[in-house]
């Protein structure tokens, strides 16, 4: 947001939304993904009838905080503006579900190329795809920051896929200890996930190239050298 | 359904879960509807994010009660055949909210003259018409069984404004008693949301034209002379 041109050009509502977004887009999350939660027949599954159960549980918590008034960082709002940052924050946060993935990058596709502040349902889009690409963001980070939350995540994999397995449901072959290592894990991800979203917002984001982009096929780089060293 | 073909195009499973989402389509409905909960920051607002609060929480309670084995009367389909049902009943529950009903006719429009039972896309939204059809079904029965229900409804709708005048919220005409007339609100209803429906429905669904679409002009013209009558 800051280092391309959106901070121009999103109003300070729209930069709000999207900070408290990032802020709230994980809350009270169980290291469980969606098709554990729906596999495994969860609470939030049912609450939530299997369609972003984990998502809308994190805005819902948001927003629930935000009911204590010492808490509630939109209390000075108006109501009209309050209205907006809220379909705004709900919005942001589903998007995060990386289950619609596909979904809301084939709807970008259908407008980045001519993608225009002037139009709602674009300052619509730019946000969500803003925080779509915070969320996953961690390889633009040097690999000695970003290196071990990669380590804690297939650490949650892993125990995810082991609990599945013990409770003899399903199981995604990316979670499965038996068959993952970091470096293609971390290959497949930067190239088929990371790189085609951040090229894309790149077209509505300009100046991503050096500062991002750049960063990310360094990523990719050190963990094609990581995958090509003979495994232990 | 039944009328149709569409009995003998669905599958037994299909048709389950047309009667099951019928059944519990509105359970627990607190007679208040999404706007009033939107507005009004509820507890179902704020679990749901604004998303069909209402249509969500009826699905989870349905679901809620299936979870009783003795009230399970999905619990002897296999597990592939139970995912279906529940994607499917939840699919029709939520095709409930008429603020989705634009949204709905519009997707079916883009194929309703060209409706295909092996199409998957086309089955799931067949049902989703069948449920939204049965949901404002009231005036298809002759007016000595509808009216009655007619006048609950503006009860429950006169009720609702009351609460939001008193509350300070935000009201719908439609449900203003200082503005609304039985046979003015029917005439609109039916002219402009179920003639609509019903309509579009046929062409999917032959032969409602007699036993279906006939009575709904009936009750058109029945509501239109009420309405040429002078007002008390």
């Amino acid at each position: 947001m800051y280092l391309s041109d959106a901070y121009a050009h999103l109003a300070p509502l729209e930069r709000l939304v999207v900070l408290v977004s990032c802020i709230g887009h994980d809350l009270d999350h169980p290291g469980l993904n969606n098709s554990f939660q729906i596999n495994a027949n969860t609470e939030l599954a049912l609450i939530y009838n299997d369609l972003s159960p984990l998502e809308s549980h994190h805005a819902a918590v948001l927003f629930t905080i935000l009911k204590n008034p010492v808490a509630n960082i939109l209390g000075t709002l108006t109501d009209a503006d309050y209205k907006e940052a809220r379909r705004k924050i709900i919005l942001c946060i589903l998007a995060t579900d990386m289950g619609r993935h596909g979904e809301i990058l084939a709807k970008f596709k259908t407008f980045a190329d001519a993608f225009k502040y002037d139009d709602k349902a674009h300052r619509d889009m730019i946000i969500q795809i803003i925080i779509k690409c915070a969320d996953i963001s961690n390889e633009v980070r040097p690999p000695n920051v970003s290196e071990p939350w990669v380590d804690n995540l297939l650490e949650e994999f892993f125990a995810q896929s082991d609990k599945e397995k013990a409770m003899g449901l399903p199981f995604a072959p990316f979670m499965d200890r038996d068959k993952v290592t970091k470096s293609g894990a971390q290959v497949g991800f930067i190239k088929f996930v990371m790189l085609p979203l951040f090229e894309l917002a790149s077209k509505a984001l300009p100046n991503l190239e050096t500062p991002i982009l750049g960063p990310i096929r360094e990523a990719l780089v050190f963990y094609q050298e990581m995958d090509a060293l003979p495994k232990k």
